[in-house]
């Protein structure tokens, strides 16, 4: 497995280089609005620290991520009335993972509403902020 | 969201009364091979802790889960010779949940080889027996 590259996407999300609609930050852990979303109210969770994917983590920067993935993921079922939520992590380009720092989907689910494709189309910025609001509210 | 019911098929499975293709297994968790399974190789990870999904688990339990998913999902690349592998987990009905006892999946992915659904169809046994066999030796 390559090694991990600090010049990726979220890494300068991080460092505030890159604009995001933030839903939850605290010193180790950003969670933000995905710009493509593959349904409403889709939040990435990620590290500060990092790492390529899960496979190459440190178990206790793992431990970390996915308790504040699951109080994200709460927020965002309540505030977006969502019927349930997945989580999904993806490791290596064969499994579908685009930028390669370590990071967990919620994707809220509605009944009878299937997932979005990854068109490379990007949702509406007031949207996504109008999103991001209320999921911060629910936190 | 509805309560943790032990006597779901995961709650048997951990009791021992249905049986399964071990993977792992210390005094917390469980991983063994789905019978329905999506890609090659595809390896469940549930707690011994009853919690319906991930919205409703303790924090503590979510940090271990993640850990020995972690190790298995290495294990099961290396094992299967895999590409990749995607992590997800199903929270209610419309999330694609079916069996209400936490767990994560673990697929292991295949340049060129999409997902399958889950049919209903269950794999050959000893096909699921020597996978697992596999895994384990990379443990």
């Amino acid at each position: 497995m390559a090694e991990y590259d600090p010049d990726n996407i979220f890494g300068k999300v991080i460092k505030g280089d890159i604009p995001s609609h933030k839903v939850f930050e605290d010193d180790d852990t950003l969670a933000f609005m995905d710009i493509m979303p593959m349904s409403r109210g889709h939040v990435l969770v990620i590290p500060k620290t990092g790492s390529r994917n899960l496979l190459d983590a440190a178990p206790q920067v793992l431990a970390n991520l996915i308790q504040k993935t699951q109080r994200v993921a709460r927020a965002a079922m309540a505030a977006m009335e969502a019927d349930g939520v997945r989580i999904m992590q993806f490791n290596e380009a064969a499994a579908g993972q685009t930028v390669f720092h370590l990071h967990f989907h919620i994707l809220p689910m509605y009944e009878g509403v299937a997932l979005k494709s990854h068109t490379g189309e990007m949702a509406d910025a007031d949207e996504l902020a109008a999103h991001a609001e209320k999921i911060r509210a629910e936190l």
